[in-house]
C-alpha cells in the first residue's frame, strides 16, 4: 500500500487535495458531526504507532486521527532504546506487517526511509519523523493554517526561524511551501546555518518579522545537539516578545511545531496574541492526518514508491 | 463542558443523583447486560487520562468506565517528568482541548485546580487526585460502598485513620460524608495530625476500632513524606488485625483506598474477613466513575464553574 | 471461567480443535474478511495484559487478537517492578477481577500459576510466559506452522536447539509436540544442559541439522542468566549459517520464537531463506490467540482448573 514518507512524493495537486479533504474533516466537525470518519469514509484496518523517539502530542494527534475515521492504533513500544539502528527497524516492521497490521506511523532519529534500502512490506508506511530530514504531516498541517488564513500561497512571504539545522520541520516546510508558490526564508542563529540548510535564502531576523506573512518560530532541538546551547539571552535576539510583535505586518500569523520553550522562542504574551495560531495547528493536524491516513489505506490516487 | 473538581461543587441533592446513577449501572450488569452504556445513555465523546503521578488502578478503572459508555480514553504521557508546574499544565490541557478531546481526567502531584488560575477550557475537567487536597471520585464510591451495607449516612459513625494529613482521600471523604449526615472523625498517629486537617474532630485509634460504623484505613503515602516513616509497629499501633477485629461492631465495615501495605494498615486475615470491601470499592469505582463522566458529558444538570 | 496456564491442561483432541480454529481465521483473513470475529464469533468482554516482564511483540500479538474478536485489552502497566511475588500478583489479579475485566493475559519471571496457590477468580488466565517453565501459545502457533508445512506430526524429527534450561518455549514445545506424536530433541551448549531439561532425549548439532524435519532456534536468554554467556563463537558452534543450511533436509523448516540475535543463533542470509519461517510465525501467533481467547471467554469446552 501507498506510504507518505517525504513531501517529494507530493505535487502540488495532491497537496491541494489533501488540504481539501482535511478542511472537510475540520468543517465536517465544526456542524457537530463528530465520528464523521465512520459513516462517510470508506477506510478500516490497524495502524501502529511505532515510535523511537518519545513525542506524546504526534502520538495522541496520530491516535485522534485513526479514531476518528474508525481506525484503530495501537503503540508498538521499542523495547531497546539503544536500538535505533536500521536492523531492528526493519525487524521490527517486519514483524508488524506479519502481524497483519495496515499502516504504520514511524518516528526515528534517524533518516529512516534510507535505513529500510529496498526492503517490501505490504502495509503502509507514515513519516512522523525521520532525524533532522522530514516531517511531512508538519509541513501539511502547516500549509492548511497559513491557507485558513491567508486564502493561498501566492507571493505569501514566510520566514523560517531558529534551530534551522536541526530542524525537519524546517526542511519540510521549505519543500512544501515553495512548491505551492510561496517565498521561502531561513533566519536565526548563524550556528544553526551550516550544512545543506547554508545552501537556502537566509535574512536577517529583523527583515523577517518585518516583512513577513508567516512567521515560523522552530524549537529549539536541545535533545540533537552536541554542545550545550545557552538560550539565556535568545529570546532578545531570535525570539518574539512584545515589541518585536508591534514591528509584524497586521495581518501575519505565528507559527510554531510545539511544545514551546516559553520564554525562549516566544514569550507568554505573544502566545496569547491572536495573530498566534499554534492550537489551530494542533488542531489541523488531527485533521491532516485523518486525509493522510485515508489516502494511503484508500490506496492513494498519485502512488508513488517510497524513495529512500 | 462542567468539570468535577472537588466535593464542594456537589451538593446533597447532586451526590444523591450521582450515587443511585452509579448503583443502577451496578445493577444493569449484574443483570448481565455489560455494554449498557452504549444503549441506554446518550453520551460520546473522547476522554484523556492526564496523570502526572503514576496510577495503573484509577487509570484503568477510568478508562473502564469510559468504555463502558462508549466512550475513548486515550493516555496522554507526560513526557517531562519535571514538568509538573501549572504551565506544563495548561499547554497540557490547551494542547488536548485544541486536539478536540472532551474530557481530561487529571492526577497531579499539586492543587492542580489552583494552578490553572483563570483559564478557560473547552473541555471538561475530571478531578483523579490534586496533591494532598482532593480525590472526590474516590470519596464517592466510597460513599456508595458505605450506602450499600448501611443503607444511608444519618448518624453513621465513621473513623478515618492513617496518614490524614498527606491524604486526599481523608480530606474529600471528610467533606462529603459530613454533608450527607455522617460523624466523621480522624485518627492515627500525632505525626499526621497537623496543618488544616488538626482542626477537624480527632479520636483515640481504640475508641475508633469500638464504636465505628466504618473504618476506613488509609494507605501510608510514603511518596509524600520528606523523612522516612518507619512502619514497623504501625500494625500494632494503628493497623487492623485479627484482634482488633474482634472489638469492631458486627455490622462495621472496613474501607481502604488501596493498594494496601500488606501487614502495615491491614493484616493478610482481615483482608480476607467479610467486614473488609477492598474489593467492593474497586468495583464501585467503575460505577462511579461511569456516573461522573455521564454527567460531565451531558453538561450536567447543576453546572458549577471549576473553583481554583 | 476456563484458563489456560499450561500445555499439560490440553489433550489432543483440544490442540486439534484449536489448531483448526486458529487456521480457520487465517482462511477468513485471506479471503479478504478482516473482522471476521465480530461477524461470526459470539464472545465479548474486557481483556488486560499484566506483564511483570516487557514484550512488545507478545503484548501486541495479543492485542491484536483480541481486537479482530471485537474484544478491548487494556493494559495494566506494573507500577512497582520490584513487586514480582505472588502477594502482588494475586493483588493485582483481585483488583481487575474486581473492576469487572473478563480475561486477563499474564507474563511472569516465576512460575505464576503456582504463586496463586489456591486462590479463585471469576476472570479467564492465558499463560503468556512464566518464567522458565511454560509458553502454552507459544507452542501452539509453533505446531500450526509445523501442521502448516508438514501436514501433521507422526514421526516428525524436531530439533529444540540452544539456550534450553532458561527457554518456557523448549519446554511447552517439548510436551506439546510429545503429546501429537512427534520425536523431540533438545541439543545445544552443554551450559544449558541440567535440572529438568537434562532426563529429555539429547542429540549432537551436527545430527539435529542433517536429520530434523523442524529445527527450531532458541533465543539466547541473557536476562535470565546469572553469568555473561560470550556469543562471539556461538553461531560457529551451534548457529545456522549457509554452511549449515546446505546440510539441512530439503523439506526441512527452521523456527524461531523471536526476536533473534541476528550473527548469534541465525545468520542474515538464513533469515532470508524460505525455509526459515519466523514471519509465517508471528501470522499465526494472532491465530492461535485468536482461537485462546474465544475457547476461554465461551467457557472452553474441556474446561479443566488451573492446576498449580
Amino acid at each position: 500500500m501507498p506510504s507518505l514518507v517525504s513531501i517529494e512524493q507530493l505535487d502540488r495537486v495532491a497537496v491541494e487535495r489533501l488540504l481539501r479533504r482535511a478542511q472537510s474533516f475540520l468543517d465536517y466537525q465544526l456542524e457537530g458531526k463528530e465520528n464523521v470518519g465512520k459513516e462517510s469514509v470508506g477506510v478500516k484496518g490497524t495502524a501502529v504507532n511505532l515510535f523511537f523517539e518519545p513525542s506524546t502530542r504526534t502520538a495522541l494527534s496520530f491516535q485522534l486521527a485513526a479514531q476518528r475515521l474508525g481506525l484503530k492504533v495501537l503503540d508498538f513500544v521499542v523495547e531497546n532504546s539503544s536500538a535505533t539502528k536500521g536492523e531492528s527497524l526493519i525487524d521490527s516492521l517486519q514483524t508488524i506487517d506479519a502481524l497483519g497490521v495496515d499502516l504504520a506511523v514511524i518516528r526515528h532519529p534517524e533518516n529512516w526511509p534510507k535505513l529500510l534500502d529496498g526492503e517490501k512490506f505490504d502495509l503502509s508506511l507514515v513519516n512522523a519523523g525521520s532525524g533532522i530530514h522530514e516531517h511531512p504531516t508538519q509541513a501539511l498541517l502547516d500549509a492548511l493554517t497559513i491557507r485558513q488564513h491567508h486564502g493561498g500561497f501566492s507571493d505569501l512571504k514566510v520566514a523560517i526561524v531558529g534551530d534551522i539545522y536541526h530542524s525537519r520541520v524546517a526542511r519540510s516546510n521549505a519543500l512544501l511551501l515553495r512548491r505551492l508558490g510561496a517565498e521561502v526564508s531561513f533566519s536565526g542563529p548563524e550556528a544553526f546555518r551550516k550544512g545543506d540548510v547554508a545552501e537556502h535564502r537566509w535574512i536577517d531576523f529583523e527583515e523577517a518579522v518585518v516583512e513577513s506573512d508567516v512567521v515560523m518560530m522552530l524549537r529549539i532541538q536541545h535533545e540533537r545537539h552536541q554542545h550545550i546551547f545557552d538560550t539565556t539571552n535568545y529570546n532578545q535576539h531570535f525570539g518574539l516578545n512584545m515589541s518585536r510583535l508591534q514591528q509584524m505586518k497586521k495581518n501575519a500569523i505565528i507559527l510554531h511545531p510545539g511544545p514551546v520553550n516559553r520564554g525562549v522562542e516566544l514569550t507568554d504574551d505573544v502566545m496569547r496574541d491572536p495573530r498566534c495560531k499554534l492550537l489551530q495547528q494542533v488542531t489541523n493536524g488531527v485533521a491532516v492526518r485523518m486525509a493522510v491516513l485515508e489516502w494511503c489505506l484508500q490506496g492513494g490516487s498519485n502512488e508513488q514508491l517510497v524513495s529512500a
